[in-house]
């Protein structure tokens, strides 16, 4: 088969670094271009010494028509708001186009536009993308051209809360996720925020009630469950450079067994090939999914307080971004999809 | 005023040493022996070399009565188990006994045994215990000469907690608390799980719903309530050596403001020396308090999920331990409850 | 072409955890065995919960012959003196042998047997082994069936030291090699040194002008001058999972350029598919290596102090371990030396 | 004794959080004012929230005449050349000036323009200043107004060669100082190198053979030596928040024996409070003197090679910026040189 031709733009961040790592080593598609918003091109071994030997494609400012002329498959990976306006012009000459940004998640533009605080500028675009988490979207992932991929922690909690969600066994307005990430969630520009001095030895919340990625993990779980879900979401800062750890509180509407929640768990992944539910009595841990596009899940039924504490781990920058940006693309061109990410 | 003898019983642990820490600067006392259980005697400096010129006691095998004729006031910072079989031979010669382990932490003894599966030995003299939580406990402690020290988690939780239980304001069977732990609470004991490439770029659960640390502050806060606290509590263990930042969830029976919230607990604490309510909008960090006998407390209120999101932070292994004790000591003999703690 | 099959003997550490992470990835064997030294098969996930999903295989107990039935290749992952025992029975048996210990490093055996402290048993087979350093030893590894692949810390200085050794541009007595190693260096046993709050925030050195390194390193530079080299090598601990950074001083005998040694070091290494020379300027770091198998190397010449200092940086558990049998395997096998190691 | 009132300029920065936290709790001082180049005042508490309830100063636009009304002595925490041009106005009116930077370190004035690329401007200012070494130092310091404090690499190296000066049993051309340091001491500008990502998991050289902290070191172990010494420096960024090993090789003039050389130090710092020499056979760790004001040292003599390997360990904020800046105020003003730094 024919290699495809893919492209990255906005490919200095460090979900473009976990592409490029994956799609060098991709054996379905062949990386033919870089891009950034830049005003002269750079190499990826100054952006990414680790790449040297490996990946010598300069990194160009973004020329929409070069990009189209030399990929089939273009992967955003551009701050929202930016990324929207690149993706239309890629999509209209029937590109297949994967967004890592907030732009295209959202069914509810209104809710998207108060969210971020922004007009969307590419309604009818949006109408056509699908929301890149396979484990849900698998069907639609596969006809589609614009895949809106997941943000790091909604992939977290909606992994660990998916199998509840039309079950009847929980309350849908009582569920808590309080998420642990490592420190490139916060984005690869030096901040005082990032500063090693003050991330090191220390852990924080942060955006208690008004994270961003809290409407998105609503609008999920909402459509999923049929009826309206509400989440209580809070994110933490935690010093390691990758992993999400979500615990997600959710009160049981009535009396159950742990091992009939466990085979309710099993049995909705069972065919997953990235989702991995624990043995009973096991909880994940951010490490053991560090480097890989698996979301790990095992959970704790509190008969005593009736409420369950599911715990979801992934990489926030593979199965949180890039990975699974890669596999929506593995669904969409026909490869195994695993392809680039295990092998 | 004359220096108060002190000693430590079960001088090598981490809790040790921040109590060997402390002891050394503190004005009103002399720190008169070190002991533990060991066959012959060794040095400060063999297992804390941060010592060397400055605390150059030995440490002894424990001998009761060479410590009691040695010390007014005695820290064990032994096993829960062990060191309830230590405090009697103490307590009955007169001494101030800090106790750092579990043992004299339950008024409910049938509660304390069937959290630690255990009979417990000193029943009567458990029933003279004061719980060392300044903040709850002062005047009690005041007067006491056994002291149960709380837990690190608890502390956290507790103070978190602690303004709202008399208000009717919030539900007090919905309280989840999420707490995150450095590796020092784990113990000095090496073990697979406190090796450093486990712990290390890893975030974990551990104990969810069976914490011996639940009952503890359910006791707690239930007698200040008044009525049955249940509390869901989920502790995690972090990379970093020292710290503990709990993020506490409670339902709301009636919308409120947040700075309604934000005054009562500027009320509660006003007194106290080692709280701090950080102003409205802003939220705690371990690093802020870490190596201080602090307890740094922000909120926020949901108004959306009608839920009370308060987050405390402490060092483990100082307001959640040793510091709390000292505080607890400058209590009962008198002197400037923050010397040794503060200047 | 048929995959061989290839056994892992001590199955349960870091190197081999290692191991089995490139061999379940390798398009040229199949991981048919894993094995240790135990009473009864534990799984390969209660050991190392990463694999899940993708390695299912038991860890048996050794036996040698069921080992010999079942695999082409054995790699042995084991401690010195215990894997000479295991070495013989298979390279009897014809299997192509690849020790990850010391046991069979030296030429000299003497030199081993006064470094170890022990007496080795298998003399005659230790004289057929060869240095698993392909950079240096391509064609003898070639012809090999027991291969004794170097250390860690040999593995950085060697490659960084390589180039000069025949160029009399410097003093063959002056090296000093500063090393800086990760905590999995320390190997997986829980100890004082590897805990968490042992390692966390703290720089040490130890086995200074004493560790059995150093011979092993005098003596393949040796072999390479043709003249007695002479090397001070310290070690320090530093607080991170894997990586050495070698920064090595060597005296010029006469002035010369930068560009010069610089080009010196590009040729000597010009077909080598894993050591990178950095450009002139630039320097290396542990993480630009880190979950590779690549060795990068910098360089500074001092006109003033007439000192080279060469900077080399490798995965302690990759390059310096595993990856590098790995690429011994590949070389005798006859695939890619770069199979499983890239892509 | 009447307390004295000390300001610090310049109070941004992590030096500046250091002597903080050292002043407020100095019996002997008072914190009178604290100031930075700002256009309008700032809170203690929003630069560095650790101090709430601690130090309630604000941090004010510096104002020269301000600062000469409020305050005795005045601590510089600022850049070089930034420094000089306080220092005078200051000095002039009668001041004690410890100034952190490099200005004032060299009694070479143009070995200082030629190391930092610019003139100085206060020449005649800089022939009255004195190292702030207390160790070699200290009667000069007692006498003076204008001190010069070392940087933290010139500490840490200084220390651990001075007590060989002067014996002939070394090579005075011979040191080399391959020094560790935790990222702190890249100052607290968020920059690409200081971003956690970057330095985490990461050990790196740089600036090698380049390094301003060089002639420093160098200037003082001459005139120490009453001979040229020759130091080759080597700093690397280590994952840690503070701390500095300075790794220090030695070629011997002659043959030795190890107690002779641990002798020789145990004699030349037998008095000082902040240098702390190990037991033979013991080296230091940051960790040790991690918070403190101390200096640790070991030793080993590797008479295979003939080379000493001196390894020194020091807080690079406390020992090797604020602490030893409070050391020397205390020796000029007359309180135990301990003041405020132990106790």
């Amino acid at each position: 088969m024919d290699k495809k031709n893919v492209a990255v733009v906005g490919a200095k961040g460090w979900a473009a670094r976990e592409l490029i790592a994956i799609l060098i080593r991709h054996p379905g598609v062949n990386l033919a271009l870089l891009a950034d918003k830049l005003d002269k091109p750079e190499t990826v071994t100054e952006n990414f010494p680790e790449f040297r030997g490996l990946a010598n494609l300069p990194i160009e400012p973004a020329d929409v028509e070069k990009i189209n002329a030399a990929a089939d498959i273009i992967f955003l990976a551009l701050p929202h708001k930016v990324a929207q306006s690149y993706a239309a012009p890629f999509f209209h000459k029937g590109k297949i186009v994967l967004d890592l940004s907030a732009d295209f998640r959202f069914e509810d533009i209104s809710l998207y536009e108060k969210t971020y605080g922004i007009t969307h500028q590419e309604k009818e675009l949006n109408s056509q993308a699908v929301y890149g988490l396979p484990e849900l979207y698998r069907e639609k992932i596969r006809q589609a051209r614009l895949v809106g991929c997941p943000g790091c922690y909604p992939t977290s909690i909606i992994l660990a809360c998916a199998p509840l969600m039309k079950t009847h066994l929980v309350r849908l307005d009582s569920i808590i996720a309080d998420s642990k990430s490592g420190v490139s969630g916060a984005g690869r520009a030096p901040t005082p925020i990032t500063h090693y001095v003050s991330c090191n030895e220390s852990i924080r919340a942060y955006s208690v009630a008004t994270h961003r990625h809290t409407p998105e993990v609503e609008e999920k779980l909402s459509r999923l469950a049929g009826e309206k879900v509400i989440v209580q979401f809070t994110p933490h800062l935690t010093p390691m450079d990758r992993g999400i750890l979500s615990t997600v509180y959710i009160d049981m509407t009535k009396d159950a067994e742990e091992k009939e929640i466990h085979d309710l768990y099993d049995a909705f992944y069972k065919t997953e090939p990235f989702v991995r539910i624990l043995p009973e009595g096991e909880l994940p841990a951010t490490k053991t999914v560090a480097f890989t596009n698996f979301c790990d899940i095992g959970m704790k039924l509190d008969k005593r307080t009736r409420r369950l504490i599911v715990v979801s781990a992934i990489d926030n920058l593979i199965k949180g971004a890039s990975g699974q940006a890669v596999q929506c693309m593995n669904i969409i061109i026909g490869v195994d999809e695993r392809s680039g990410l295990i092998s």
